[in-house]
């Protein structure tokens, strides 16, 4: 018998989730049977997401994720012993997987061989390389439809999927302007991914360092954030800009009641603005090609891919609250 | 000599626009040359867009809009003596207007031959056969994309634009509910134009008494208004949610301070809503499709056209200050 440690939420977040919303539990996983199989977790992703999406659950509730595993007992000859899976089984340290159900919480899941990274860290598998990755990859491209020449500001810029935005944005040719949420943060941006611009949101006038940084005005904004800095980087952009809406993360700690902020209706009319909101389990179907050019990308050194690495099971709640208050620079991921 | 009386623009608006912001000019029509045209107006549009629009502009200018009028003489074949044209020259009694070019302010304009009404009044050239209703035609079936059996929300339900929307929503089968500003309008909806619903926005709890009228959610949403009824509605939206903002009349008085209001991006999000932005000359050359269709429903009694009339050329300030408050049912036009 396999023991499995998992991380139960015991009570609905209010506010900052606190420790103690969630509990331990220490569970006996059942053989497998045909069509199953034991995992032993290695690495945990920690996202925003899991924040916005608590509410949607009766607690208690098993914390759902994603996670890089290594099989170790097989019944589905497409998962052989010793390989490797990306699946959503959540923060815990071995599983049992249905592979024909995959983990379908949220319709995010599905259990697939982590994608041939070609020597790059098997961790990309839930970041870069991984759901966001995808998110960073069709949220942009599909929705912004960026051509070459033109200004892009990303919100949450330096973080795991704002942060491949931005460099997806320069391997197109586009001007790019980051925020993020420090100066350590903003020199990253700047000096080693690339970014023609960075703030940090917290020190500047962001209206007015956005109209000497885009002096052409902005065609794509690539939001992870909401509040008043989109406000009034929206009233920056020309006429038939594109908004692609990843997260609201100034949000997500209360989203029964949204903070105010100023309307941005007369910058859609004006300008002819389409704004779109997704999730990226809409193209999931299509992941494998996100991964295909993100891997290249990434290989070839033209995608610089940044991880804040958190060690131990036991830190997971502590990886998850600092990645909600902005203290990970890149993708915020547990080594269990 | 033909004499022209004009409304000159001479100081621009702050909040509510003045009687003494404009100024009545007269002056003396050159004659006409080759590709000219002079007329008469009969009617005088007032709309929405000539309060957002005044920031645009360097006074003095003067005040731009839609128009239906009799060519007294010309000198193009298109547009023989005795026929009716609409075009954009504005708030003026008398005019030259040079056939090629338009009066070309903002793109909005053309001149054109008055759409054939069947024997409907001509002032429906400048309201529901007209702009406006173009503005309603394409920005809710393009944008929208409405689907039998759908339910739809419209605010500014008992303007010129909204009063349209909501009966082309039930001419394709969806369910409509409309949000005004007085019981007489919401009576007018329910019972004149056969929305399902209708709510005087001053009186009601938006978000409730919408849950209860909508109970399967919300799929369109035709946005006039923006600013915090907006954000509510937005909240109620389902899945895939379409909306097409046309404007944002809550804000015009302050374009350069715009309200604040719950942010809309958690919904967009969660939704994966696309909300779009509109000026309707974007579909200019297909105006005559629209007015095709609308013809055949007013005649047919499908499409319900109301106007609120003001008669005299010295009348325009009011019925425009009017209609920015929402004194009218139905399209503000002037008879000259």
């Amino acid at each position: 018998m396999v023991k499995q440690r998992k991380y139960v939420v015991k009570k609905q977040f209010q506010g900052v989730p606190k420790r103690d919303d969630f509990e331990i539990v220490e569970t006996e996983l059942p053989p497998i049977k045909n069509g199953e199989i034991l995992i032993k977790t290695e690495w945990i992703s920690v996202d925003p997401y899991q924040r916005a999406y608590n509410s949607r659950y009766p607690v208690p509730y098993d914390q759902f994720g994603y996670q890089v595993s290594l099989v170790l007992e097989s019944k589905d000859p497409r998962y052989p012993e010793g390989s490797r899976v990306v699946c959503h089984q959540g923060w815990c340290d071995h599983s049992v997987v249905n592979t024909s159900e995959g983990g379908a919480t949220l319709g995010l899941s599905a259990v697939y061989k982590l994608p041939d990274l070609k020597g790059l860290s098997n961790s990309l598998g839930i970041g870069a390389i991984g759901m966001p990755g995808a998110t960073a990859y069709f949220g942009f491209l599909e929705l912004c439809q960026p051509k070459a020449g033109e200004t892009v500001v990303v919100t949450g810029a330096a973080g795991a999927v704002g942060s491949i935005v931005g460099q997806i944005a320069k391997i197109k040719g586009c001007t790019v302007i980051g925020f993020a949420g420090s100066d350590d943060k903003v020199e990253w941006l700047e000096k080693e991914l690339g970014f023609d611009k960075a703030f940090n949101y917290k020190t500047v006038d962001v209206l007015k360092d956005l109209k000497e940084a885009a002096p052409k005005g902005v065609d794509c904004y690539f939001d992870n954030v909401g509040g008043e800095i989109s406000s009034q980087i929206i009233s920056q952009m020309n006429l038939f800009g594109r908004v692609a809406v990843c997260g609201s993360i100034s949000a997500y700690n209360d989203m029964l009641n949204p903070p105010k902020a100023s309307i941005i209706q007369p910058s859609i009319v004006m300008k002819q603005l389409k704004i779109e909101g997704f999730i990226v389990s809409r193209w999931l179907s299509r992941w494998p090609e996100a991964f295909a050019d993100l891997t290249k990308w990434a290989k070839s050194g033209q995608l610089k891919t940044r991880e804040h690495v958190t060690e131990g099971f036991d830190k997971i709640y502590d990886a998850f609250v600092g990645m909600l208050a902005g203290e990970n620079t890149g993708k915020a991921v547990v080594k269990v």
